[in-house]
């Protein structure tokens, strides 16, 4: 196959993105990935090994990164607060989501699916994901922080907060002249984020000059 | 084309919903949809005009129920309090999605997508819905019920939990033991709901009688 430059692998990935999300996984060929990509089509097999290996490229690749955000939100926040640790981590999500939204929305659509790729996901990062989560609630219910309530439903409402506005970036839009790709927009929801987590989670409200704070930061 | 039985026609529609999920929209062909639902594939182009005008049915057909159980369940609950209104409405929404929850599931994932098709619905059905949710908060902030506070992630928020769970069913069965097919999940999960309406939208907590006498209706 010779020397490829590292660039060609992200030009066929990026047209991956693109064609999974016009014409859906099944209505993309390979060959209409090379052809946008500009490349020969025997290098999206090289690479791949074809579509399936490419969707299951780009799922890894946002979910390491996905759950990595989490991780370092809370390493970086040892020793202060559960109610922190959980708005850095939702926050940190956000961002992160931000940076690639065409590809957040692929993953995030395809995870709605029951394929054995999403179940695989499953048993993987959205079970850290899940350890993640878990972990700060316990946390903060142990330590007096949080009210105790069930964890099923609470973990999903935050998981879907984290990942709604990503899912239906287009709806946002045109129904709410929400723009999820505009730097504003996370601070904004932050804000109505924090507010939940004020009046559902929290045992006591906290001063409000600390919120500013932290999300300012 | 002479005389066909209506059961013929449902069956296309049966066969179209469960192929569209497994092999998506674009992988799915009109002669796929005609073999599963053991008719001529004619039929299918004389019905619904092909694969297209399938779906848009698919789509139309769902979301026609869909605005009529928020409708009904408001109109029901006329001279009630607007929070009473709004738990009726996110309730009946639930249980209409539970009736049908393969076609709810192929309609909620259409809707993340940015087609011709779904932006038609956006312009009517969500938009319905939109006016519908925004005039019961609108009467519960004016009249003293709930709190004020910015309308459209608010709404968002009330969307969302509104069809989360039926969007990702299998992500609730594996990951939480939670079956959304199950009476009991319901009834679950309005309690969830009402708590997070509780501290979240209401100016005043109230008696938790009359909640559990709601949910047992």
């Amino acid at each position: 196959m010779g020397v490829v430059s590292s660039s060609s692998k992200e030009k066929v990935l990026e047209a991956a993105i693109t064609l999974f999300q016009v014409k859906g996984f099944h209505g993309t060929s390979v060959r209409d990935i090379a052809l946008k990509a500009n490349v020969n089509v025997a290098l999206v097999s090289y690479y791949f090994g074809g579509k399936q290996g490419l969707l299951e490229q780009l799922n890894v690749q946002f979910l390491e990164g996905y759950i990595q955000a989490m991780e370092q939100a809370t390493e970086e926040r040892l020793g202060q607060s559960s109610h922190e640790k959980l708005l850095a981590v939702m926050e940190q999500v956000l961002l992160y989501e931000q940076q690639a939204p065409s590809l957040a929305r692929l993953v995030l659509r395809e995870m709605t699916l029951d394929s054995t790729l999403v179940r695989e996901i499953m048993s993987t990062y959205m079970r850290k994901e899940k350890h993640l989560l878990e972990t700060i609630l316990r946390q903060g219910m142990g330590n007096q922080e949080f009210r105790k309530q069930p964890l099923d439903l609470l973990l999903l409402h935050i998981r879907t907060m984290m990942t709604m506005p990503f899912l239906q970036p287009h709806y946002l839009r045109e129904l709410y002249q929400l723009s999820v790709n505009d730097p504003s927009f996370i601070k904004r929801y932050m804000v109505h984020v924090n507010d939940w987590m004020a009046a559902c989670l929290l045992k006591k409200p906290i001063a409000s000059s600390r919120l500013v704070i932290h999300l300012d930061s």
